[in-house]
């Protein structure tokens, strides 16, 4: 996916979190670190057959999809406000998509690297609308 | 066991649950049980000026706020399907607003058990919806 | 808000939680809930040989169970009082073999969906005499 | 590795934990251990009135008194067996005041260390009758 | 503190985490984003004389401030390794202080921004050093 | 109460806590209990090849190694002093290692007991340490 360049400057210097005080800072990059997370698990899951490194990697990419759900829905519900939902009215799917995809009918049932890979491509669309608000 | 009619109607035949295998069973009860938690907390928080029960209150509603919004998005996420989207338009933004009334702009943010009725009312409508979905 | 008899009687009516403010408000219910879904567990466990789904389900089964044991744990020590205790003297024995039965010894340990109901049917027991005492 | 005697009759030579895979280890000094964090957390806040300090006691001493019940309820539930429960007529009773002594009607409802003080008492008296049935 | 252009450019392309399968990638932005958080919060607290306000605020500064220990923690055992520490003979150092001023004698215990700010500067001399390593 | 000169040498008498707040008792003892859990889980996990107690032994092993690489950074963080560090050069690298083989290459990535022996022998070489700075 492009990115224009000043999209690619942003994340280190504008390093943010979701603490519901609010402190003011969100940044999808939590989301995206843990599916990053989720999908080289995957990686390694299909390339041990050791089944204690397999339950392994099954329990941790249990945590860490969660971790991808729990991460989206603060972006949806602390973040994202009544006039972007209005002027992007795909971003209730989109966000309803990824945490699915990060669930038991994505990145937790499933250790194909590919659905970790289409998780990764959702959450960075919602990254691409969130750098758009910000923008704004 | 026998049960008396009055014990029938109660909890324990709608019991349900949220544990993305997932085990199949929801019920919009667990997010309204930490309501009622979160209004009993602003209604003693109110009536008693110790600081240092009130300081208990505050840390207390803190959790029991943020249980609302992980119960509610859990529903939104894993029970509600694409159909229940298209048939109830109003569901994203009323779950949307359901959780954010949950967040530091309603019961977090207040310790004034209004707010935390806005919110019952909300959970509410969510369950009403929960409810048809279920029969139909 | 008008509701329909039918949903009049389900569990928002009887909402409850357990926060050690206190806020006043219990509910077995919220055990309940969680061997509900300890059993559903059992259930999909036992018709789906995929060591993947295997694992998952153990790894959320030992969750689930964990959290019959606390919530009946709070319930033991926060709800019930001496009278209750004095007037029930089966109720120190039927907590403790019901969080017993949820432990290793029990729904941890075995992934048989009748070692789930027994614990329903003791949950049930100590729900009964919980709905007594609010009675009283 | 050589370690002088003193050395040798410390935490280390009994430690043990609860797990309920089972391990089978178990040890009432980690109930003991936080209630004493409670107490010395009680006569720091009573020695220091600067309201940002007093604030973190607060939030500090709930987790620690949380952490008391937990592992109190793990012996009671865990470790604790029928025999035991003949043998010690009054260990229902005892764990029960335990854990509410850590509760709101106890250490957490309170900054007094005398209420830490009772709670290290009764955990004690648990110890105790606990030592009896490992020597037994 | 200046950093080359190649840095700047780094984080949202090579998102990391932290979970001791191990994945196998890391990234100092995760505790740097609480430690973002932890000034915010300093700054708002300081703004903002409301007592309920004030009390969120420390509650929720006190979680953040514990997230970056975790997460520094997380880099000094699972990601460093023996040649990194003879290179660089100061990050034994350096890590433990960051720790320390993200703890009681720093972040936890101050709610002045200044000391959030120290906090931040250390991180980025840990990152400093953790992107030399990635680049070698 | 009396006790028995064996019970009173026991855990009661150097119990110690973590809390940051700090509370100011710390105990090695913490980290060590969870190792001994690790040694136990691991001996069982040999001694029994059904693969619904091995899948058990593996999540509950993950959790208990986890705890006690927090239990070290703690003490590394919250109790250790610059001149500490000073007096016992080695003790970066001892906690250092002892951490790492809580983790993946060690007690979490191996179910050999031996692996566990490793991690306890290194805990006790840290809290020599840590009794000696309390004689001092
Ligand atoms: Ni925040
Ligand atoms: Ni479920
Ligand atoms: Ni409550
Ligand atoms: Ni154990
Ligand atoms: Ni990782
Ligand atoms: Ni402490």
């Amino acid at each position: 996916m492009f990115k224009p360049l000043f999209k690619r400057l942003l994340p280190q210097t504008t390093a943010s979190a979701h603490c519901d005080l609010p402190c003011g800072v969100y940044d999808p990059a939590q989301a995206r670190i843990e599916a990053e997370s989720v999908k080289a698990i995957c990686e390694k899951y299909q390339a041990n057959e050791d089944p204690e490194f397999r339950t392994r990697a099954l329990i941790i990419k249990e945590q860490r999809s969660n971790l991808v759900k729990e991460h989206l829905w603060v972006l949806w519900t602390d973040y994202f406000k009544p006039p972007h939902f209005e002027k992007y009215p795909q971003l209730h799917t989109l966000v309803n998509e990824a945490t699915k995809l990060a669930g038991a009918s994505g990145a937790k049932g499933s250790a194909d690297p590919k659905v970790a890979e289409e998780l990764l491509a959702k959450i960075d669309q919602i990254a691409e609308i969130f750098w758009e608000t910000k923008k704004a």
